[in-house]
């Protein structure tokens, strides 16, 4: 066994090929990120998935991915989505006291020209 | 062939057994959002998925599965991470126009207390 192999051909217990599809973005040293997407995708979908982009755009495809297995595998209900409703509600909030502010400063303004207007 | 077949069965073109795992979730009217979440995770990681999940959070876990498979079907590098990118830069600017706004008050009501004070 090559002990280069990267984290999924270590994974799937297989040799690693010299154009492993796997290997530029799964370090041995990071068994857990190999892990969760197997686990979420299964190996075949991601190599799939993958063969279908260009090569440049891969290492981003792969931490998106890596990142919503993460999320499943944390909260297999909501998974990621979960995130985008915190997020959600967050710039519902922020939004709402933005307008509240904005309507402070209108009242503000209101009162100082009358006051100046005296 | 049972016409009433649910839309995962048809789309893996066998008998939809009466304890179906996905009939509940993917009805034939609607054969595109299983389509969505077969090319993505495989219809036999989704069945292990829901397997693992009580039968009431099951319903929730299909609607965020099959929007992060839409998402990354329509998005194949960044899926709906993509999404959490832009709510993220979103409250960031909200975040910097609240700031701005509290700060514009702060000056309003300092120009108004100084104004009334001569």
């Amino acid at each position: 066994m090559n002990p280069k192999r990267c984290a999924a051909c270590k994974y799937l217990r297989r040799k690693c090929p010299k154009d492993c599809i796997f290997s530029p973005y799964f370090p041995p040293s990071d068994p857990h990120k190999f892990a969760c997407i197997h686990r979420i995708y299964g190996a075949g979908n991601v190599s799939k998935m993958l063969q279908q982009l260009p090569v440049q755009t891969r290492a981003e495809a792969v931490e998106s991915l890596s990142f919503e297995a993460k999320c499943r595998v944390d909260d297999p209900v909501y998974g990621c989505v979960g995130i985008i409703s915190l997020l959600q509600t967050q710039i519902q909030k922020t939004q709402t006291l933005l307008a509240k502010t904005q309507a402070e400063i209108a009242v503000a303004q209101t009162k100082h020209s009358q006051h100046t207007n005296l």
